[in-house]
């Protein structure tokens, strides 16, 4: 049995299928991908993922992609350490909560980041070069938020972006006056997700919101997700962002 | 064992979990919704579902929300009849694709069966009753979408909706190539999804696009899905929307 993971920096869609791999005691092989090259447009990469994004899963020469398949995935092969509920209304819960983060959260995190962070590396490409590089971009969407990230999204659709945000964070919060962890009492995929996108940065990102007074039991959550052994050696991994752009482990902002 | 079923009209979401319910040989009772009485909005129907959607399935008093997760915990309580691959990789190719139509293709198709229909719907309602009732709905995201359709969504954001849709529709063109169904060689859930926003309608509701020429593959799966008795008989429930507003069910466009 071989597991190969294909990635970028443990934060986002890299770190939400690298936790459960950990959690398992799954053995892969790490397969660090760099975004700043563009290495996931190139010809290798895209002959593996023909979307040209990361993070890839390769089981025995199964390619599978896209967070959430991936996770549920694990969960179908390696069923021993569960992080699905085992029983049904569990599962949906959780299911429900996964909708939620891929639908409602990832997109309006993920702006944010790349305002701060793809722009920079967007505008220090000339243009000609730039534009031979959109070429490359296996889907439209992705070439139009390069295309944005270039010129800046827009203070209406940033804005838009923070208020989902805030509604996200809210909504957890409300959440875990009830239960444990976001999905029920058990940790499961669901809470992966959200600290994936929310949980490892929103704090730092947007210290305007005052997540830390206006959200008391996300903090205590954060902490308790960071405490865990697996999550912990996940963000111990190597930042090999350029100093400047080290929004997301917290060097820069 | 009691299976309770609120839906609208079996057409996008309303037909996308009834489908699976009538294949599995489920019975279920059926509770209409009446979308034009907004009855989605109201106190006893908010009490069953706090988002105040359908469609909602009721399982012995589990309330299960959202389509997708629906049919997933109809595929996890009742897997004599399977929707979903019993192989990993089968489940991971289909839940790719019902990942994608739940996020590339429904909200698009969506915002034009909105800008026909609900647009009218919306219009029609004097402005102070339009505000009581706006209050009402509890996703802040619905009442912008109310609003939106009152007041006409703009010509950019629709024409984006339709080249999204033909993206989707050349999409699986291309994969009807490869496998006899969109996830593979059998019919799954991601066939049941994308049938629901785009098969019934797309070529309807775009005459346009010339899918007929442009896509034969997709409209030999079209008819395919339509001869099966369990897809057939959903298609068959009444549709009660005024006569001028049934863009779905082919009376008026």
């Amino acid at each position: 049995m071989t597991l190969k993971y294909y990635h970028a920096e443990p934060l986002a869609n890299s770190l939400k299928s690298m936790i459960p791999l950990i959690e398992k005691g799954l053995p892969y092989e790490s397969v660090y991908v760099d975004l700043h090259k563009f290495e996931q447009h190139q010809p290798w990469f895209v002959a593996i993922n023909p979307e040209g994004q990361v993070p890839v899963l390769d089981h025995d020469g199964a390619i599978i992609t896209h967070t959430t398949v991936i996770n549920e995935y694990l969960e179908d092969v390696f069923p021993d350490i569960p992080l699905r509920p085992r029983d049904p209304v569990g599962a949906a819960r959780m299911r429900y909560w996964n909708k939620f983060c891929d639908e409602q959260v990832m997109n309006y995190v993920s702006m944010h980041g790349w305002h701060r962070m793809v722009g920079i590396i967007a505008r220090s490409i000339e243009s000609g070069e730039f534009e031979r590089l959109m070429e490359r971009i296996p889907l439209p969407d992705q070439r139009t938020k390069w295309r944005t990230a270039r010129s800046g999204f827009s203070e209406a659709d940033l804005a838009h972006a923070t208020e989902k945000i805030l509604y996200a964070v809210d909504k957890v919060e409300a959440q875990l006056a009830h239960t444990a962890w976001i999905a029920g009492d058990a940790y499961t995929l669901a809470d992966i997700n959200f600290f994936s996108y929310c949980g490892v940065s929103v704090e730092r990102m947007f210290p305007e919101l005052g997540i830390g007074k206006r959200c008391p039991r996300l903090v205590a959550w954060t902490e308790r997700m960071r405490s865990r052994p697996a999550v912990a050696r996940a963000l111990a991994g190597e930042d090999r962002t350029a100093p400047g752009l080290r929004t997301w482990s917290g060097e820069a902002r």
